[in-house]
């Protein structure tokens, strides 16, 4: 077997161990010089391979893949780009395989959620139909936590830490300034759909913190919420407040949708964190504080989770090593063998079961007056945030790597996106 | 001389090191039984002085003290409650030297800004004139950093490193995003009347970020701002914006008061992030995100910065000290001596010179535009944020303290607030 190229993109929402993948992926190709001659990159993900606006991540130094491992963000450029059915735009398809196939390269290790599961899975479809097989590889990644069959996808214990942390910390403030002034402190966290990071703020229940947790799995009950919110209250001083931007009422409206204006009549859009804070102060007069913490919940590479970091890594490298033994069109997987203490290891998954299935929050993990997390919800979680993996530091600030990026020369005609 | 009980108290918004000065002031008494029998701390600050609701520290253990160093917020309780002036409530301040006359208090150590610097000034003035001499020491702490005299203050150093870090861990994100999805990111941050920590985030232009800040010292001027962000997108795809709550309309209104209301009609209170990302994407169509960090800057003892934790203690400590020496009505401080490499030492100053002197961002740290830090600004600003300063962690949370706070028995008839 000669040498082919291998392909690499990431898709989707960037996270604070995306890069960690990234340098799994590239750092165990480097091992395998006999199979694998370089790693072209997609220039802002899978947009990158249909422009054929490829990286040739063979420049970069050493020293700079590995730094990687401690880069939140996207270090090859990401998109928000899904590809239509097979049916619906062949081309595009058609359109990978031949950039593949000009630049030979046998090897596709896509990083990223469901849609781009199903992607990959399609590749490695077409390029069989196309008599130009491409190994296809599903890297999981997504802050979301929703891949089925993986324990857990990368980006997510990270998340669950900052939020677990960050959610502890301004509620001792809270805590501290309750007597006389706030009393109310809510968060808003990432989670459209399901509410595995908003669990994570639920944990500061164990530290004897006063929390009520809205998930996207609950629908919203203003009455109920403002008398449970005045119970904390009253018994504690204060409450603390864990949103998911994906809460939302009966008829399925987000909470972040009031339909307010501003002074010139435009739409204002908001998030659920003041929503809540101000129904609150509405019905209790209690003075509150609120925060969004938005991308730097899913860039906190500051404070990753230690296994979050190394299973990025490893999830990279074994996309890598089962390609190399011949595996085609599956997803590398975190196998949790025991909780406590946290023993994992790296199974896989046939892609066909991977695409286009989504893991919500179980029933079991969300207490019955849907504030809360249950004790087996805790297992699950804990594992997943313990241990720290700091950045180096210079000048105060993290020191992050910002790649070279050098552009690989087309081969090819334009095409239109 | 017979041995005296010292009073303590936190003042205002509290901090991710104020409990690090309480640690150096409990530590420090404890080291000389002989000048100061027990450290009795208001519980909420100076209400528990007024109301006679002192917490007796005696009661906690070495081991818990020691915790306050690593541990956010306020241990003992904080307030927002200014005393009026002399002329306007005598009687509180009598309350105060009544209180430590009957619980032999010969010391008082308040932990605040600006307000309780005033107060404390007062109480060394009062006592003297009634009899009954306190000698009246004030710890600096305020992350607003707008003390006179004192190089800085404790609480500061930490809030910018968290916004620093933060926001370029942010920029990384949606620099791997801008191409095909978010091109603007803002963040606000805390700074009611100073743009100290606004400029904190504005260091990231050092990291290549495109970044444009937005002070208080600086009045908003909507054109000249989006021609601005338009250019920052034009020439580097993406652009963050990192603004002080403080920020405002030359007529004097806060960009986050906007007159706007809810589907009921009633006032919506937003923060300035929304507006500022909302006034981008009206004018230019680009898609944007915005957090506001709210409590969780001013809280985040995860990324404290060291030179902040060491002067917070090392301010406790002094003021004790310089008791011990038989000072009085002064507050200690932090003498820069050099700022690289950053050493510093702690002097003190006169109460009369600090009360009511609010210290601001002079004018040679803002850029022209407007928009940005001087070479000055960064020279003042990066010692402050090197280094880092980690708590213990515990099933993947920081281990924080919480005291027993035991209350001391009451001798007084209640008194009304």
């Amino acid at each position: 077997m000669t040498a082919k190229n291998a392909f690499y993109a990431q898709s989707g929402g960037v996270t604070a161990v995306i890069n960690a993948s990234a340098c799994g992926v590239i750092e165990t190709a480097r091992k395998h010089p006999d199979k694998i001659a370089n790693v072209y990159a997609g220039r802002n993900g899978i947009i990158g391979a249909l422009t054929e606006d490829l990286i040739d991540t063979g420049k970069e130094s050493a020293e700079n893949i590995a730094a990687l491992r401690h880069t939140p963000s996207g270090g090859l450029g990401s998109c928000r780009y899904k590809l239509k059915s097979l049916e619906a735009n062949k081309r595009e398809y058609e359109r990978l395989i031949e950039v593949f196939k000009a630049h030979d390269i046998g090897y596709f290790f896509y990083n990223g959620g469901g849609d781009s599961a199903d992607t990959c899975y399609k590749v490695s479809q077409l390029s069989d139909a196309m008599g130009y097989p491409v190994q296809a590889i599903h890297v999981p990644k997504t802050v979301d936590n929703d891949l089925p069959i993986t324990d857990n996808c990368p980006g997510f214990g990270s998340v669950a830490k900052y939020i677990a942390t960050s959610t502890l910390e301004a509620s001792f403030d809270v805590r501290s300034m309750c007597a006389t002034s706030t009393k109310i402190f809510v968060i808003e966290v990432m989670g459209r759909h399901a509410g595995w990071i908003a669990a994570a703020g639920a944990l500061v229940a164990d530290q004897g913190i006063p929390v009520l947790t809205l998930f996207p799995e609950v629908e919203f009950e203003q009455e109920k919420f403002l008398t449970a919110v005045k119970a904390k209250v009253e018994k504690f001083g204060y409450c603390t407040v864990c949103v998911s931007e994906g809460c939302h009422w009966p008829d399925g409206r987000f909470l972040a949708e009031q339909g307010t204006r501003d002074a010139f009549g435009h739409a204002q859009l908001g998030g659920a964190a003041p929503v809540v804070a101000n129904m609150i102060k509405d019905a209790t007069g209690y003075k509150f504080h609120w925060a969004v913490a938005d991308y730097l919940q899913r860039a906190a590479r500051h404070l990753a989770a230690k296994s979050d970091v190394e299973q990025a890594y490893a999830l990279g490298k074994a996309g890598v090593e089962f390609a190399l033994e011949g595996h085609n069109s599956i997803m590398p997987t975190v196998v949790r063998k025991s909780s406590d203490p946290y023993v994992w290891e790296i199974g896989k998954a046939p892609l066909s079961e991977v695409a286009n299935v989504e893991k919500f929050m179980p029933k079991d993990f969300i207490t019955e007056d849907g504030y809360g997390i249950t004790d087996k919800c805790r297992e699950y979680l804990y594992p997943m945030i313990r241990g720290e993996d700091y950045p180096p530091y210079e000048k105060g600030m993290p020191k992050y790597v910002t790649l070279k990026n050098a552009p690989v020369a087309k081969k090819l005609a334009a095409f239109e996106l």
